[in-house]
This record gives structure tokens, C-alpha cells and sequence, in this order.
């Protein structure tokens, strides 16, 4: 098991990855002397994790439980509502606790409603899918959709606690593995070069769920995100470079209605247009970018998808909440390895999405 | 005009007290380089304030307007999502800006939307009421209710800037006015003697909006208000003694719906009760808590509501987000000008209760 810890002043934590964490979830977190616990967890994990969780959370607190309807789809105002109505029926106070048990939706939704639950209560990650392991659980951005966009309404708020069990990703579906991987690679992408050849080489392990590989990787990205999050919590600089590949996967997430693509899966995707976009731009070699779509592919991701408006991607993409005044601010590859931030014109834009498949 | 600052590092910002501040917004906000202006108000203030307000604001940015449902009783998640659909409609982006223009409904609701909409975008208080004046529009409190209680769902976010224009209180119902001196009373009873003795003296001015004695006792109760927030920004220590009175009000609130009375009235009530449990406990004298319903009374509030259900009361207060594991902790008087916060015997508190006209 190793540990990470995010320094963050007063809202510093650690995070804990490995191996058998589940089994002995109680005794990470009886030192938050809850007075209360809501589980909050999909109808996918229910029997799979969170009863068994809740069972074993029972000797600290009185324990209850919310059931989220599963996927993106659900990620919604009407599910902070539930897990807010569930704490309330619960009878918890300041000095409650919620657990997220799942993936990146259940933490997004359970952890921004323990944001705003009496103005903000204790909440505790315990991602089960690769993708909240290395991504989502990290840094304390919560939120919902709302039907004109991604994560439009949210909060920053840490978590007290995060718990990466490793042997959870043996059951995950291949599918969500690969979505995962997606911004493992990213990670790679944007800040160490290093890594990246490292993931390149030990994607059979990864994708056959060799534990040791996992949780290299698991800790290897949670290091670069976390040293991104302690340098810019709030997203007003450095932080910004985590959306490398994003603002494309948004707006296909959102052309599709948040249901055909896992959000790994766009975000696979984003990252080659990226590519290309940073080619075009002058900074990646055509080689570069053929290496960015072969590890894509490899991961089990989709490197273009196809038969989506252009004008449409670019609509969504001005309405998203790292544009300003319609501005819309691209993540791009100064190198493999290095990331930056910049505008882009519109006809550039254009021909990276017509050489992506738009139409 | 006098200026308070209220010093929370990066999350500082300034009141401006005074008169004639409506007429020249456009001023205090040009500095703030918004993107994008909503205004937000309920429908008693559009043609009142909030239609110049916007007239002023165009040449700064685009600027929109939402018409929020007046009273208490509007406070809930709907509002919120309102507010949010309007920014969207706007196109509002994370340097937009949310003017709330109103009483502590309009400032709540629309300081929460703010603080959600993209995960956190700034907003500025521009309280019309006494009692947002002295006391919702400073601190950051900001939040709607639930079916069962009050202020469930909420954010501390600090506001930009807070104007407060004097003027705008000479057109509020005599009704409104005293229930802003519910908090101005309170701010006497908890940290300032001789301020609760200026307030008695100069009642029959203050009733009579005498613009000098508003402007006086705005800024005295903002300035005890913002010491205390400075010191304990997220209440988890002094701020709680700011609640004098609220646990009894905000008992009663609930038990009225939300819709009999304001929330100054319920508050005057609460402090009534509040002294009469104070003496109890041995802190207060029969003279003070005589002083304290006269004072109550002459600024026009009730210091006694007939007709409630103690249990009701009870169970309401053990579900108020104050409550720790169901530990009602009660803020009582020490003495005249002097607060603490300590958990209070059921049976004192039932003899408060029928002492105060609950069944």
C-alpha cells in the first residue's frame, strides 16, 4: 500500500493505493469519528461493494444508503437531490460523513452534495473504476450536468480521505479499464514523457489487470495530478493543463448525449485531435501524433469517431466553462510530455475536427 | 459613504454604507471587468431598483435579468435552478458576474447559484432590506431551504463587493424594517452593551428612517458582524454566537411553513425566548429579559408567537444543521452584550417553551 498526501493547508488528505483496502475500510475511517455514514454508491455496485462497506462501517456510526442510477446520464441535480433527501432521512449533521463507493459519477455527485449539505460536510472517495482512481477522486472537483453542458454546476471540496483499491479493477468491465487508461495517457501526455514510454510498454499488463502494474500506474498519475492540484487548486492556472483532450471529449459527450461514449472514451479520442490540433499548430511531428493514435488504439480507444457536426462540436465548445467570452482555450502538446494552454482560430480548429471525422 | 473592509485573504472584499450608491452601480462594479452582469431580484423590486440597476450595468457587459419569486417560501432549489438557467441563457462564464438586488432571499439564492455555477463564479450584494443589510449580505453565507428545515442546502461564498444604499430602506413596509432590527437588536444582546443601549435610544429614529441614525447602526452591526467572520470565517467557532435567537426562529419559521412570519419576526421572538432561557441558566436577570422583550416590542416585533407545538419546536430544532448527533446547542446570554454557546436540559427548554406560549 502506498500513500500519497495532498497538501493543501487545512484541506490537505491522503490518499491511500493498494491492495485489500475495502476489506478494512472501517479502520481508515474511524479516526473521522463520524456521527453518521451515507453510502453512496450505483445499482451496478451495490451487492459487488457498497453493502459489504456499509456492513463493515456499521461498529462506527449509524450507516445509510443511497442508490444511484449508473452513467453519466444520471449525473444530474435531481441525483444531489437524492443523496441530499438520504442524508436528511439519515438525521446527519455537520459531523457526518458521506463515502463515495463507485466511479467518477458517484463521487461527483455524492461529493458535491456533501459540499452543499449544510454548507459543506466530510466526504470520502473510494473509487472502484481505474478512470476515479487516477483522475476523478483527486483534486476536489465535484458537479453535475446540466443539459447545456458538462459539470456546469459544482464545487470545489475535497475530499477527508481517498481509498484506491486496486483489486476493485479486476472486476471492472474491459471497457471501463480502457477508459481509465484514457487519461492515464493523458498524464503521460502532458507532463512526463517518461511515463508515457512507460505506459506504452506495459499496456498488456495494465489491460490483463496485473496488480503490480496497476498500481504503479495508479500511483505514478495521482503524483502528477495531485502536484498539478497543490500548485493550482482551483484551476486558474496550471491546473488548467489537466483538460488536455477535454474540451474535445465534452463536446462529444455532449453531441451524444452523455450516453453512446464513456467519458474515457471521448476523452481517448480528444487526446488525438489534440494531437493533431498541436500539429497544426506547429508544434508535434506527424510522427508524434501516429504515436499519440497508436497508444490510444492500443488502450482499447477509440481514436476518431465519426458522423458528429463540426459546428456543433465548436457551439458546445464555446459554451463550456473554461471558455471565456466565447473564447475558447485550448490544451495542447508543445511536446510529448509538455503541455500548454492557448487560443486557437476558428479555421484550424475546423480542419482538425474535419481530419477527426466531423462533418 | 463609510467603507468596511472585510479582511479574509484572498477572499477579501468591502462594504460600502451609505446613500445615493444605487444611483451611480456602475461605478463600484466596472472594476470588477465582468464578462457578463445578471441581475437578480424577486418581482417587488423590478421597477423599483432592479430595472435601473440593469440599465446602469449595460455599458459595462452584456447584462440579463432574473425575477426570482418574493418570500421566504420561494427559497428552495427551484430559485437556484432558475438563477442557473438564466446565467446559461445569458451566456454567462466564469468572469460573470451575479448581482443580487433585494432582500436576504434574493442574496441567498443568488449567492448560492453563483457559488455553484461553474464551480464558483463572484456575485455582489446589493441589500434593499435592514436586515440583508446587517446581516445576510456580509459573510458568505449563502443557501436555500429544504421541506424540512431551513438553509439545508447551501455554500459559504464570499461576495466581491457589497453595496449598501440607506436610501433604498425608506421605501421598505415599516413591517420589513422591523424585521431588520430583530438582527440589529441581536447584535447589541451579544457583543455590545452600550450599542444595544444607542439602539433603544434612537428606535423612534430608526423607525422613522432617519437616513443618519440607518447609516449609524448599519455600520455598527456590519462591523460587529464582520470582526466575528474575519475571526471564524466558516463558523466553527465565535460565528455560531451570531445564531442568538435563530435556533427558536428558525424552529418557528418551519413550524409556520415558512410563510406567517419574516424571518426578523421569528428572530425577535427567538431572542425573547433566548433571555428567558438565559435567566433559567442563571445568567440573565428578570429586569433584563424584561428589558429585552421591551426593546423586542418597541421595535415593532412579536416577543411572544401563541398557538406552536413545543415537540414540534423540539424535533425541529434537533434537525437544525447547528445540531451535533441530535445535541441541540443553544447560543444563550451570559449577560447584556455578552453571548455563549452551550447545550441546554430539555426540561429548562420545555419550561422556555410554555413560558413562551408554546402548547
Amino acid at each position: 500500500m502506498q500513500c500519497i498526501t495532498v497538501g493543501l493547508g487545512e484541506r490537505s488528505y491522503t490518499l491511500h493505493v493498494g491492495s485489500g483496502l475495502l476489506a478494512r475500510i472501517e479502520q481508515y475511517l474511524a479516526p473521522l469519528a463520524p456521527t453518521a455514514l451515507l453510502v453512496a454508491c450505483d445499482s451496478n455496485l451495490v451487492s459487488l461493494y457498497a453493502q459489504d462497506c456499509a456492513s463493515r462501517l456499521l461498529p462506527l456510526a449509524r450507516v445509510g444508503m443511497c442508490v444511484l442510477e449508473p452513467g453519466e446520464a444520471g449525473k444530474d441535480l435531481r441525483a444531489v437531490q437524492q443523496v441530499l433527501d438520504a442524508l436528511l432521512d439519515l438525521g446527519a449533521d455537520r459531523r457526518s460523513v458521506v463515502v463515495a463507493v463507485g466511479g467518477g459519477v458517484v463521487g461527483d455527485i455524492a461529493g458535491f452534495a456533501a459540499a452543499i449539505y449544510m454548507r459543506g460536510i466530510r466526504f470520502v472517495q473510494v473509487p472502484t473504476t481505474l478512470l476515479a482512481q487516477v483522475d476523478s477522486s483527486v483534486g476536489g472537483k465535484t458537479g453535475v450536468n446540466h443539459p447545456r453542458g458538462k459539470n456546469l454546476i459544482g464545487a470545489f471540496h475535497q475530499p477527508a480521505l481517498v481509498l484506491a483499491d486496486t483489486d476493485a479493477l479486476r472486476t471492472l468491465p474491459p471497457r471501463e479499464l480502457a477508459a481509465g487508461l484514457a487519461e492515464v495517457i493523458k498524464h503521460g501526455l502532458l507532463a512526463d514523457a517518461d511515463y508515457l514510454a512507460q505506459v506504452e510498454q506495459s499496456l498488456p499488463q495494465l489491460l490483463a489487470c496485473d496488480p503490480q502494474a496497476l498500481t504503479a500506474t495508479v500511483v505514478r498519475s495521482c503524483q502528477i495530478k495531485v502536484g498539478m492540484v497543490e500548485r493550482d487548486e482551483r484551476e486558474s492556472g496550471e491546473r488548467a493543463l489537466l483538460n488536455l483532450g477535454h474540451t474535445f471529449g465534452h463536446a462529444i459527450e455532449a453531441l451524444t448525449g452523455y450516453a453512446r461514449w464513456l467519458h474515457g472514451e471521448a476523452v481517448g479520442c480528444g487526446l488525438c485531435l489534440a494531437a493533431d490540433l498541436s500539429r497544426r499548430l506547429g508544434y508535434l511531428t506527424v510522427a508524434d501524433v501516429t504515436r499519440v493514435e497508436a497508444v490510444v488504439k492500443a488502450a482499447g480507444l477509440p481514436a476518431r469517431i465519426g458522423g458528429l457536426s463540426a459546428a456543433a462540436a465548436v457551439a458546445s465548445m464555446r459554451g463550456d466553462k473554461k471558455a471565456a467570452a466565447g473564447q475558447i482555450r485550448f490544451i495542447v502538446l508543445q511536446q510529448l510530455g509538455k503541455a500548454l494552454q492557448r487560443p486557437v482560430d476558428d479555421q484550424v480548429l475546423g480542419q482538425t475536427l474535419a481530419a477527426g471525422g466531423f462533418t
